[in-house]
């Protein structure tokens, strides 16, 4: 196996446009994979970068970096010590690797592994400029905006291609978020009120969630009134702009004098004023799931005589489940329809076009975009 | 049915030692139950109002108000509606009311009742001074240091004569709290590493519940050495002094750095300090749970980004576990001497001696004492 010259999308700096160009894809080494990519979502936690409002750094990354972190591919070549994949097969990837040995692992209520990306989110070096031969990151131990990546085979989950190969690449991140925050971190019981802030493909994800735990009302909140339509398709028995509430009445008045307050509040977008927000509209034994990435120095700051009554405070990536469980059971509802996917793909688009996907999605004319990679597409 | 004259501990100031004197308890009314006394625990959060280190207006109470929110009796009179209970009866007090039909005693993740206390906490008006007729109030609907009381039968559940009753006023508060915020609210996991802050009696009973739900390893936290002896007969693996350790050290870099952070952190004294210092020791899975009950101007105050790899933060009273289901499970392992509850009690003390009592408790020289009534006794 040879290295392989590709295109990638590059952040050389915070706030700066993403730059194409070509870069070396190095031969899979022990226990990795190299995967030709079909498809990869534009999700809004890349989008802070390039937005310029979270700094690699803080996360533990290191620039130049390629972005993208959802997708679906196709595996190309297997290194050594590989066994359980082969050329040809179709595969999801993971921010969340899955070892199956650590004490993480084994634990029933994690989805963190010992084997984690994040310490070593700067140091796995995926590719190379091919011009100055330049070392470059791939974020989250992906950075799947480019054709072909290399990466750790804990980070792969091998799936059916009896589903769409190329909307699938959302369930990496947009849907498996979405709908665990609401199944597993939040545990939702039938017959519960559920305010979900922030109707975007996560947003959305939860909506299903909730109504898949049958939850009595489900409160979709956004300021953007063209969301109504979509949430209620997912799910919403109520859609809220928190702008036009009658009489000034805040969005937590609101809450708590219609339904005593949400019995699960989940924060979809990732601000400190949604949180605090969020947080005041809890039942008595309401349950709050951080989900959006909030900037860097955001904070829970919460009266404790208020955490008395039984409420809780949680959070976590990729709704904290197991990634090969959750990929199983959600590929499998997919191909099932008991959820939606194709519905929330608004636009696709070609590796060239992906600083006008983050400019449509800041713009909120898109639910959720694709990056798709010709010459790959399955059906 | 007659009002009756008997003895009762009130608090008329904050910071001020409880008046006994004597006291109006009325006939039991609708739904109401008149208890004999047996026997009722002195417990920290009483003990706030009698040292000044909280206001009864911050809890929706009112003064002057009998103390007193543990505690075992015997039934004496019931009003009208009530069929389950009959004189003679031995029950049991519980804090938080349990009426079964409401949609919270229907939500199994919750023991908060519709019908709860807190609201009414202050208007429950339970007995008069006998002196004057002026109006008393009960603490927590209850204010057990008293001869007699008349309370509400959604917060009194029978027990077993089989068990020594006067020590089982302690399952009331401290054993069901503490044993039920690591096994009902924190869910401690086998394997897992537990750090419970305060070895108190709610510090014990946490211990025990580490114990029970198999957790590895169970690290009592308290600056008083002497408390180490009993902290190992409950369960405790380690016994460490955050003031002798070795170097300058932090608890939580200590921790840290031995067992990679605890993947549960009771706070079972209530304050900043702990609160701060027990959140920065959670593993990146762990589970906070705050039992004491802090001051009233204490906050949590967390930054977003330690929460997403699925830490948790909660709480909750009497650990969040329903009434009847908690103390018949906990009478039944008393007596079948699965779990601990004589070697708690280090102190019996008449009514008349309830200043001391809190002395004791406020010097670390008991663990918990008891009021105990005479005439009552009956084993």
């Amino acid at each position: 196996m040879n290295p392989i010259k590709c295109r990638a999308a590059v952040l050389y700096k915070e706030g700066d446009p993403l730059v194409i160009e070509d870069v070396i894809v190095p031969a899979p080494d022990v226990n990795q994979v190299r995967v030709k990519m079909v498809s990869v979502g534009i999700c809004a936690t890349d989008a802070h970068f390039v937005w310029g409002t979270a700094k690699m750094e803080s996360w533990g990354h290191k620039l130049p970096s390629v972005l993208g972190h959802e997708g679906t591919g196709i595996v190309e070549s297997i290194g050594s010590n590989v066994h359980d994949f082969q050329a040809g097969d179709v595969v999801l990837m993971s921010i969340i690797p899955q070892c199956n040995e650590c004490v993480l692992c084994q634990n029933p209520n994690t989805n963190i592994c010992m084997k984690n990306l994040l310490p070593d989110m700067g140091s796995r070096v995926s590719k190379k400029l091919a011009k100055s031969g330049q070392a470059l990151y791939g974020i989250m131990g992906l950075g799947t905006f480019s054709d072909y990546i290399t990466v750790n085979r804990d980070q792969l989950f091998k799936m059916t291609n009896k589903v769409n190969i190329e909307n699938s690449a959302i369930i990496s991140c947009a849907v498996a978020t979405g709908f665990y925050s609401a199944v597993n971190l939040g545990k939702v019981l039938p017959g519960s009120t559920c305010g979900i802030w922030g109707i975007g493909s996560i947003g959305l994800n939860v909506l299903q969630g909730c109504k898949y735990s049958k939850a009595k009302n489900i409160i979709a909140i956004d300021i953007t009134p063209s969301k109504k339509d979509i949430a209620i398709e997912f799910g919403a028995t109520e859609f809220v702009n928190p702008k036009q509430l009658n009489g000034g009445q805040t969005l937590e008045q609101y809450l708590l004098e219609k339904y005593g307050g949400v019995d699960y509040a989940f924060d979809c977008f990732g601000s400190q004023i949604i949180i605090d927000q969020a947080l005041k509209s809890l039942s008595v034994t309401g349950t709050f799931v951080l989900i959006g990435v909030p900037p860097d120095d955001t904070n829970i700051v919460y009266p404790c005589n208020q955490l008395m009554t039984g409420r809780t405070i949680t959070g976590g990536f990729v709704g904290g489940k197991k990634s090969e469980q959750a990929y199983s059971e959600l590929v499998e509802m997919y191909e099932r329809k008991q959820i939606k996917i194709d519905q929330m793909i608004t636009d696709k688009i070609p590796l060239t076009k992906i600083n006008e996907g983050f400019d449509n999605l800041r713009s909120g004319k898109v639910i959720r975009s694709l990056v798709t990679f010709t010459g790959t597409k399955m059906n």
